[in-house]
């Protein structure tokens, strides 16, 4: 029940709402505490009047119907994984989560899978590997995200480097509009130029046009081979340099940077032994992987490479690639973390982890940096104790700094954790005025009253 | 001058254009001839008031303020090869040439071009290959069609087996609104989350939401080697079982099929001396390009492949190739060629190819069939005789039979030429009714009075 309900809409909302998807409303704040936020910690979440957990298509075609006629914002919610607050709950509003929505078939001969928004990633990609295909778009939160919040965010992964992001994988959407209209966009064909594109309107949008009810998606074959190096050099300028040789001769699967204060988080926490300089991590797969690998290595130590270490075994490959996949957590036990998600031309990284360093000095805070050198893509993690004076306050210094480098360095905010509540204060900054508000006349085309995730993204 | 001009609001708008954009508005019909259609013969071409030649941004501007505040139509012009009559003159309308806009700078350490509308496909490859990147998008046209056109269409070509199609190379807009508003959409780094992703809804648009004025395009290094298998099939079947053969194991650059009436036509005009039957010409390219080819070349053997011949010297490649670059030609030779631009799902192609042999016995119809066959997408041509009587009509017939199949087998009604005028009839059936309702909400938020190419696209 709402704290305050004057002219008791909310109540009829929750009566009509009781009826039209029973047994399936949670409104007891105990119940609906879980569903208030993502995995942001500093942005703000508001208390909702409702949690829906839809079962069904029908489910959000009532809620959105509802919602819409009594003008109250929805929240939908794929596994609350998201790190900007998109999924954050909204004061008074419902929260629609969408993650029992998550029916799941491959159609190996055509490539492709259709899924419910709820699929989780890595169940996705576990199904199509039967197959002997693969979901490429490969978050670090894969096995708990929902394809639905990897449309909705246009998750990225350490594969972007040579598939792309979750759009170049999504193919076709069933959508369910405010009001209730359901619209299917998109072709399973591989090129299409009949209408708008709508469906990549759609991918990186964070629940503010319609909610997601079915996707089909594009899989790929699973490469022949996969081979891994390690390469570590005297400082970050040096292994961006070797980033850029080495994407004038092949095309890495992966090609990931870890900065000294990130290997020596990872070492603190696995007693992994690694040398505590830059390094980075660089996959390629195919066929010819183990002499893409032998060049990659080769033109890095050119590049003045400290160490090189390189292996064909699959097994070793995983094994080295460890040190990146828990670099996060790493960091997380040094203290709470404030993640940023800038992305810059991949030839301005140098001169935005010299902004980086300067920003973490001029604010006295521990700034660890990972992330997909390949894309320009870095997430500068900001290490601080909320229980030291003035250390949160530095410590949103510092992330501002950051972005403010990233903004003046011709890159972006966000290059795949999406704006969400966090960011939403820098949008205009990066895009424009004009060109704003021309993304919310479109957004007043799918939702005129507004009432899909308001205040956040754009 | 306009013939009917009663309230005489043609007559200010041209007093207030030849003010604006003086020197270069052409009005009278012999100047205006050239500029009523585009290479599409069958689409309806209306007559223009006028037509303005821009010289730069600034006359862009003046033509979408002029002519939003008349409410009269405008129709964006490039190099006017379009194939779906969507550059065609508006009776009554504004035809804006913007292929003077051709300023051309290649950044070689982003990897990126910065190109006026204007610039011609090749000349921005050509300039790019100078640093040794090269430019991705190879349309048939490439010689003489220009960037805003290959934007405005999301046109595709040969490589877009590997590299995908212009919209994957477009990085960020500068675009002209109706009313004359200026908004940059998009960013120059590899991945970017921030609001919606408004460079990917105007690639495509053909024209409808606004004039695309500077575009900056992403280069990819150039690949090591090429090298070119020609392939031959006892029937279409055999040779699309083979495609699909092909993508488990590579991603060829180039997939390209010629049916046998396609290759009769060929031999006929080149005396090349081509096996009469299906034939598939694949190109790979990278490092590992010579075995690659020669892992096709094995694979085709297994699957029934008639003739196999392969080449690793790039210049015996482009000879191979030679033959599917003047297919169109070819057919034209035989007669006048209505061209389709189908496109189903790879697997549908023998589904696809039966159907196209079935409307042309159907319809008593000679279709030489050609195209991007790793796409799915074809280019069925039909190719009759307008003198005769009854020919032009039972040409139709086949085209919407064609047409109908497509549909059938869940495919789009155009792979890359794009709906103009030729396709606009059959857009409602492919989208639906709500979503072609969705596209022209968005399409009025950027054109309210619905001035940009009325009537056609979507
Ligand atoms: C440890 C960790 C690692 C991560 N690594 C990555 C990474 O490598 N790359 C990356 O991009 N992200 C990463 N993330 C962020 C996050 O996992 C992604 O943003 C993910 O896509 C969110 O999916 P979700 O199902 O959790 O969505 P949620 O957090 O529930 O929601 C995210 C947004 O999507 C909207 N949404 C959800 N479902 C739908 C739907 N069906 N229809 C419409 N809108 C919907 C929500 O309204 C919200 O705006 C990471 C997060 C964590 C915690
Ligand atoms: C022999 C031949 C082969 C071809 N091969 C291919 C092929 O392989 N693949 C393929 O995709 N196409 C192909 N085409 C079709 C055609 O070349 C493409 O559609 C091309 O992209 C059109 O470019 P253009 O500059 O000629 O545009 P135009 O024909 O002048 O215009 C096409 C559309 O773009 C709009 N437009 C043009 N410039 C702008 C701008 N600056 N801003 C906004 N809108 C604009 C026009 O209004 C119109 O809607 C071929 C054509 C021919 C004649």
């Amino acid at each position: 029940m709402p704290t305050s309900d004057p002219d008791g809409s909310a109540t009829d909302l929750l009566e009509a709402l009781a009826a039209a998807v029973a047994g399936r409303v949670l409104t007891d704040p105990a119940s609906t505490e879980a569903y208030r936020r993502d995995q942001c910690l500093v942005a703000d979440a508001g208390r909702p009047l409702a949690v829906v957990r839809a079962a069904g298509v029908d489910d959000v075609v009532a809620v959105l119907r509802l919602a819409d006629e009594h003008r109250v914002p929805v929240v939908t919610r794929g596994a609350g994984s998201g790190l900007a607050g998109a999924a954050n709950a909204v004061d008074d509003g419902l929260v629609l989560d969408v993650s029992g929505l998550d029916a799941l078939s491959v159609d190996p001969v055509a490539r492709t899978a259709t899924v419910g928004p709820g699929v989780v990633n890595l169940d996705l990609d576990t199904a199509a590997r039967a197959h002997g295909l693969f979901y490429a778009p490969d978050p670090g939160s894969r096995a708990y995200s929902s394809i639905g919040g990897n449309l909705a965010t246009n998750a990225g992964g350490m594969c972007c480097a040579k598939y792309g992001v979750t759009a170049d994988h999504a193919l076709a959407l069933t959508v369910v509009l405010p009001g209730g209209e359901v619209v299917r966009t998109g072709r399973t064909t591989r090129k299409d130029v009949v209408g708008l594109d709508l469906t990549r309107l759609l991918v990186g949008s964070e629940g503010t046009l319609g909610v997601v009810v079915e996707a089909t998606v594009r899989l790929l074959p699973v490469p022949a081979r996969t081979a891994t190096a390690v390469l570590t050099f005297r400082d970050a300028a040096a292994a961006v340099d070797a980033v850029l040789a080495i994407g004038t001769v092949t095309t890495p699967s992966a090609v990931e940077l870890m900065d000294a204060t990130t290997v020596r988080a990872v070492n603190a926490m696995t007693r992994m032994g690694l040398d505590e300089t830059p390094t980075l991590l660089v996959q390629c797969d195919g066929s010819d992987a183990a002499a893409e690998i032998a060049a990659v290595a080769a033109l890095a130590q050119r590049h003045g490479a400290l160490e090189v270490l390189h292996s064909d075994d699959e097994e070793e490959g995983r094994a080295l690639m460890e040190a990146r996949r828990v670099a996060l957590t790493a960091l997380e036990r040094q203290g709470t973390v404030l993640l940023d998600d800038v992305c810059v031309p991949v030839h301005r990284l140098p001169e935005l982890l010299g902004a980086i360093e300067t920003a973490a000095r001029a604010h006295g805070v521990l700034v660890g940096t990972f992330g997909h050198a390949a894309d320009g893509n870095l997430h500068p993690t900001i290490v601080f104790d909320p229980a030291s004076p003035g250390a949160a306050e530095a410590a949103r210094a510092c992330f501002d700094a950051i972005v403010d480098a990233a903004l003046a360095l011709d890159g972006t905010v966000s290059g795949e954790h999406g704006v969400g509540v966090l960011k939403a204060p820098y949008v205009a900054r990066q895009v424009g005025a004009a060109e704003q508000a021309l993304m919310r006349r479109v957004r007043a085309a799918f939702d005129p009253h507004g009432i899909m995730n308001p205040g956040r993204g754009y």
